[in-house]
């Protein structure tokens, strides 16, 4: 398979609201991205759109042929990749099949969600058509409903403390003070604070869940022979593993609701993929719709063993300085999660990260990286591993 | 590039309503692609879920996780493609790239849409979504309006008469009588019947539009290395030739209104990878959302000189004993137009056609067949040519 590079990134600052339409704020992170790899001046040979709810939220659809047209990339061929959250990723994942096959060299990555043209309650409506249609939406569970129980459940069988999930949140927003992209940047909180918020969803609190947001994140993704001759002068950052699987769409199907079997197969595959080993990662952005899931999906991604996700976070482990910072940006917590941009904010964080730009947040001498993209209530989760290659 | 084939296809009669949800129309199209290719019993690399609108149809998002627990294809990755009505053959596309990159050896695609939850006006505006949104949409504009514009502009241009737009209609109604898929199957009509149905916008009367249409089709991919270790006995169909191009997104920005530019693009690439010419084609399918658009669209294609469609319609070159045989199937006009899946009912029928188990509407030695799916006004187009392998 050919090598596939990332060589540009961009991405909006996410707030809620965020000024401009849908395109508006596709636009503005597409050509930042553009300018980034300093390729505009070039044809593209395709682009990609992930977004979960245009239709819904903006009432548009084939945006992606919006875009192309917005961007003055026509004939470029383009479309729209929906799979609930895990868009983002998705979409980079298909502009890796496309390059790799040879069809294409240079390829837009895009993603954007307004979220906020709807009140805070339709949008947990429209979001929540993403869990089973009959068996779960239609009797009126929601994704905060389920982050409730998995914590529950999660806390009973191996200890949890509230201390502990806390800790996650403490850490976001502390990393997220030191990103000027990130949507709740000027909100730090403690502990205590996290524990005094308002209850969403007995056990989860405000401070637990991520907020609703508006925002774009875009990647210039290029064969290596392309960006050999197109002469990037930043660090090329390689598209190194890539994993993608579906687990039950119901979570009362699920053996064990507290092991994300969709997380673990697509680590494994990207780990394969890369020639890596979970050790080998020096730096994760990880997919907190909810703190919850940072710590089930920092286990089984396999940085920690089952049950000790909590701890390790506790205990600094996944902070900036820890063995294993997980989410330097902040992450869905603090930079915000506007659903179709996410899984490519968190790669253009990664990139940043590996080539040395991520300023106040950035980790020391990051080598190998790993992003995970998840949709549903992890049916359907999204690996991918980068590796800078210069 | 590694050469891919299609091994089996199915789909659903198009009717409105068709009974169940979209999910039960999604998976009896893909059972019956499964069954055809006799692959029930193996693992799917990968599951494309083309569809439109399932988020404002059918409140359903995530809709391809969906589909992969349904049809127990966990834990293949899953994702939906949204492009407009062109979703079908982008999907197609889109699992090709995955086969030739080497990622995927057999890939399942499905289209399927449940237009019938919406009355017929609020259908009418959520596929007017797909307009440029500030300086169409807004405004008011649907497709039925601006295939009035083309008819009336390529009328006073190139002396189209109301016979040949009829007798293109009578053509596909004809044709969709052989075909049991077909939502009007049971209705045939005339020139002068066309010529006397109701007004929906000047000059486009009743039957010069398609209907409003449930339905699925299906299509099993496989590289064609591993068709060969399956054991595959029907004939086995190469996917050629893929073009896609794109577009202005208003149509007020383009040079000539009467010219389809994404289609003339997006068939010389198809046409190039395919090595082949327009005049090798032994059958088309092209996206006749109103009847206006198979004739220019077979012009833009290369079938007929500019200005020469309906004539050629009028005289019968395009009927099933013509000189090129378009929408065999009945088209979108007589087999219905489900949006999402139209572009892989159109395959299914040309791999029927090459097989020669199209029946009653069989053509006689078909062995290149060509694709046409469009989006927006001809914004976003996908052609694909296949050819009978064996």
């Amino acid at each position: 398979m050919r090598e596939v590079t990332i060589i540009g990134c961009g991405m909006t600052k996410f707030a809620r609201p965020l000024p401009g339409s849908l395109m508006d704020i596709a636009s503005e992170a597409s050509l930042k991205a553009i300018d980034d790899a300093g390729v505009g001046n070039r044809d593209f040979d395709a682009v990609y759109f992930a977004n979960m709810c245009s239709g819904e939220f903006a009432h548009q659809t084939a945006a992606a042929t919006a875009l192309v047209d917005e961007l003055g990339l026509i004939p470029a061929p383009a479309h729209r990749i929906e799979n609930g959250p895990a868009a983002g990723a998705t979409a980079i994942r298909e502009a890796f099949l496309g390059i790799a096959s040879g069809m294409y060299d240079l390829v837009l990555v895009t993603g954007a969600e307004k979220m906020s043209n709807v009140p805070g309650a339709v949008a947990t409506d429209l979001i929540s058509t993403m869990l089973h249609h009959e068996a779960e939406y239609a009797h009126g569970a929601t994704l905060p409903s389920f982050a409730a129980m998995l914590t529950r459940l999660y806390m009973e069988r191996y200890g949890l403390t509230e201390n502990q999930l806390a800790a996650v949140a403490v850490k976001n927003h502390e990393n997220g003070s030191k990103n000027p992209y990130a949507q709740l940047s000027h909100k730090k909180c403690t502990i205590e604070g996290v524990k005094d918020s308002i209850m969403i969803a007995d056990p989860i609190r405000m401070y637990h869940c991520c907020p609703v947001s508006d925002g774009g994140a875009s990647v210039v993704i290029c064969s290596a022979e392309k960006s050999s001759e197109l002469g990037i002068k930043k660090p090329l950052i390689k598209i190194a593993g890539l994993g993608q699987a579906t687990d039950t769409h119901t979570l009362q199907e699920r053996e064990d609701p507290t092991v994300l079997k969709s997380v673990q197969l697509a680590s494994q595959q990207a780990f394969k993929m890369a020639g890596l080993e979970s050790k080998d990662i020096n730096v994760a952005e990880v997919h907190d719709a909810f703190e919850i899931l940072e710590i089930v999906e920092s286990e089984d991604a396999g940085f920690f063993p089952k049950g000790e996700g909590g701890k390790a976070a506790e205990e600094g482990k996944t902070a900036l300085d820890g063995e294993l910072p997980i989410n330097p940006s902040g992450g869905l917590k603090s930079r915000g999660h506007a659903l179709g941009a996410t899984g490519i904010a968190q790669v253009v964080e990664l990139v940043w990260q590996l080539r040395g730009e991520a300023g106040k947040r950035q980790v020391k001498d990051a080598k190998n990286a790993y992003a995970l993209n998840f949709g549903g209530f992890g049916d359907n989760s999204v690996v991918t591993v980068l590796r800078r290659r210069s």
